[in-house]
């Protein structure tokens, strides 16, 4: 469990400020404790980077207007197209284009950085039992 | 040396293409033969995902209005700031908050993965020899 956030929003509220500490992917992914519920980890410019656990299969699902960053911490991660797939291994990124149907899949669990726009839900507005709400996601 | 991109920006010209393949950011930096000279491998919404040989000192700059994610793909990293300083080990990352002024340093050679907006100059307009363009960037 993460005690607090240790990063500020470019329009950070008052009060808050920049820790000099750096955050490490792996530590905070041993954090969560569910999988495929993402974790707001930091910000850059108007990208949220966030970390998750997985394991399974997510759903299909696309994001209209935002393109979506995976890097594999560790594990490994398959992800679906419906013209393929691409497959990651620890240190391997994919950014999934705007508008372009996906479904993440992982045998095993894998632990993953996601790069993605602030106003992303990270089911494409699927509604699933999965989708975390931003808040939620900040939450953790 | 690359041979291509990999990737399609999201106005992408025509004719370029998502190649189905992953892009792993250890071997994006082996490619790299100068220290302190960015190279574009993605690109996520208005973000360049890019990677760096660091070795040594670099300069101290800001960027007025862009924040900059740096993360350790290995080796080590200290970002200086008036204030204080990050150390950064494989796995950390670190977001540079706009405005603020910094200095990247590494004692030994370490390779970095960089998120910044895709009009992020990486001196922040000081006028060094190693400034090198976005069409440098892009071009490795």
């Amino acid at each position: 469990m993460i005690k607090e956030y240790r990063w500020i929003a470019a329009d950070g509220a008052a009060g808050r400020r920049q820790e000099m500490e750096a955050i490490n992917l792996r530590r905070e992914l041993e954090g969560l404790k569910d999988h495929w519920s993402p974790r707001v980890v930091g910000r850059v410019n108007d990208q949220y980077i966030k970390v998750a656990k997985v394991k399974g299969e997510f759903t299909w699902h696309k994001h209209n207007d935002e393109d979506e960053m995976f890097l594999v911490v560790y594990g490994k991660l398959v992800l679906q197209f419906e013209d393929g797939e691409v497959r990651l291994e620890p240190g391997d990124f994919y950014v999934v284009p705007r508008g372009k149907l996906h479904n993440p899949v992982a045998a095993e669990e894998c632990g993953l950085a996601l790069i993605e726009t602030v106003t992303t839900l990270h089911t494409g507005g699927v509604d699933t039992p999965r989708a975390k709400s931003i808040a939620e996601q900040l939450a953790g």
